[in-house]
């Protein structure tokens, strides 16, 4: 769909499928709320699915989008932008994290190309959906035009649907792209009213000067482009990202979908507040994969509204921190279809004067 | 092997391989330290394997060890006795939440009646290990004899070393029996000298006028017992309960064997409080898998120098806090094992300036 017509999509979700899961676990055998988090999300699962019991989620995946940003020129990033590239082809290969976990859990990896700077040759498994060579320097003018920013989610929107069109039930994002905290930390800023300095960490590993230039690179970024916190698409276009974008387009097909999707760390997390800027529904339907030790990551996450499942100190990326979450998510789906009831089992319940 | 060989064999880590896997980290095509604490995890489970890199566990087991509680006629539950084997019926049926994660995430489940207070028919898949129909009240002297103790911690040990026997390498140790938060509460005290009231939780549910009971319960059997905090032994047969003690036996003989065991909630951590005293060196061998809702499991972990991966509001027990981490615990070995390196990949380093 375009992107217009997927916004409009993104419905709110289902209350009484929510009350009926609410309803169904208080009568499976554990003490009532003796799950915790695990409850949570199956209502939530059950109000994205529009039913109760939700689906178990049998097919899985995640989207690796690359892209790379114009902003590395400031020297924002401890890796040089060949690393972008490289780590497409780590990828492909199958020797990235990410392809560790996917393997290991059951996920199907898809690699997208959304803008990488430099031209990938065909290979399997890898798709082109390439916006342009990299963004600008948004330090000295917008990263992308409007349209490109269209472009861009509106790859991930159509990668995202040919993924539910062949049955995933259960979807992440992941990004690679060499100087990403940078545009994440621009449009977490943007958002949530944060100032620069607050947002922004050490990415994949700067030392404390290049952090203090990296803030520096943020704030004029800011104060160049001024872009609209209210508009997901004004906000990709000056400091985002062509990754960014199309993370926050397969999100937003997911919500159209009624599709969970799992967040994992801070680029996925801006193409989030992209998306929820969008289409303020879908911050229902997302469901928070892990904390990132990025310092802008528990904004952006407060400003959704979203707890994370793990906090286990990653800062990787590629959609390994959600990905690690998506057994937690199968097990809250899980519990509400599988579990007996007390009535079952002849199990006693509690006991009335405890 | 018999209790005191068991004790004996528990080694501290292996430290050359633990160095292995630190420098194997950091050659991964990842920004060093980026996986956080899977990377620590990955290390530790060198240091027990005494190798780098460590195996990936391929077989995967839960024993749930189920005991009952003279304590309760004191009113420390929710629920009333008849349900410790009506769970254990569920357990063997498929229908308790244990079963449902285990299915999931290719753990298998053994059930194991270490003291319920009830006759149990002969069924498939349920080991009578029974040491006796219940423990004593200990608010009016010992839970158990000092023979009973020694049974109980062998009859663990005996149902891990068949598990390890079969090719099981990854294992966690489940309880079921209600009343079983007040041994665990009454342990948790003695050993960390924290008082009962810091301690005591709502366990599947009381009120808070029943926590103030539960509390006085401890205090009680504390005074009449006094057990000695540093010998597991005393602590089990005065305070403790015949699952408890089973579940520390089975920590003991993973320690032995060098196979890693992920400890669940409270009454579980209760059971390594009871190992650790009998086996100091068991500490580096246990995995936290997650923080439950019960005070006194903060209390628990924090003197085993343990932080669980997991933290969802979880209070169920049965091991399933422990199980939902397997998954992580599995992608630790497998990162060290399966991910590229830099120089495989092709892939850049840092910049030095950066």
């Amino acid at each position: 769909m375009a992107l217009e017509d997927t916004r409009a999509a993104v419905a709110p979700l289902d209350e009484p499928a929510m009350a009926a899961a609410r309803a169904r676990q208080d009568t499976l055998t554990k003490p009532p709320g003796s799950l915790g988090r695990l409850e949570a999300v199956s209502i939530q699962l059950a109000g994205i699915a529009g039913k109760c019991p939700p689906p178990v989620p049998r097919r899985k995946a995640v989207i690796v989008f690359a892209g790379d940003h114009g902003v590395v020129a400031q020297a924002v990033s401890a890796f040089p932008q060949e690393v972008t590239p490289q780590m497409v082809l780590n990828f492909l290969r199958g020797g990235a994290a990410i392809n560790v976990l996917a393997r290991q859990l059951g996920a199907e990896v898809t690699v997208v190309d959304a803008g990488v700077a430099a031209p990938l040759p065909p290979a399997e498994g890898l798709i082109d959906g390439k916006v342009a060579l990299g963004t600008a320097d948004f330090t000295l003018g917008p990263a992308m035009t409007r349209e490109q920013a269209v472009a861009a989610l509106e790859l991930g929107i159509r990668i995202a649907e040919e993924h539910f069109a062949r049955g995933v039930e259960l979807l992440a994002c992941g990004d690679m792209g060499i100087g990403n905290t940078t545009p994440s930390a621009a449009i977490t800023s943007a958002v949530t009213g944060h100032a620069p300095g607050v947002v922004t960490g050490l990415g994949t590993g700067i030392s404390s000067e290049g952090r203090a230039r990296k803030v520096a690179v943020i704030e004029r970024a800011l104060e160049v482009n001024r872009p609209d916190p209210r508009d997901g698409l004004d906000l990709l276009a000056k400091v985002g990202g062509f990754e960014i974008g199309a993370i926050a387009g397969a999100m937003l097909a997911a919500g159209a979908a009624r599709v969970p999707v799992v967040v994992d760390g801070f680029i996925a997390t801006a193409g989030a507040l992209v998306a929820c800027t969008l289409a303020p529904n879908l911050k229902g339907h997302l469901v928070g994969g892990h904390n990132s030790v990025e310092p802008g990551h528990r904004a952006a996450l407060a400003w959704l509204g979203l707890t994370p499942l793990l906090d286990l100190d990653l800062r990787l990326g590629e959609g390994t921190g959600a990905v690690l979450a998506f057994p937690l998510v199968e097990a809250a789906a899980r519990i509400l279809n599988e579990m007996a009831t007390f009535a079952e089992a002849g199990v006693s319940g509690a006991e009335p004067t405890a």
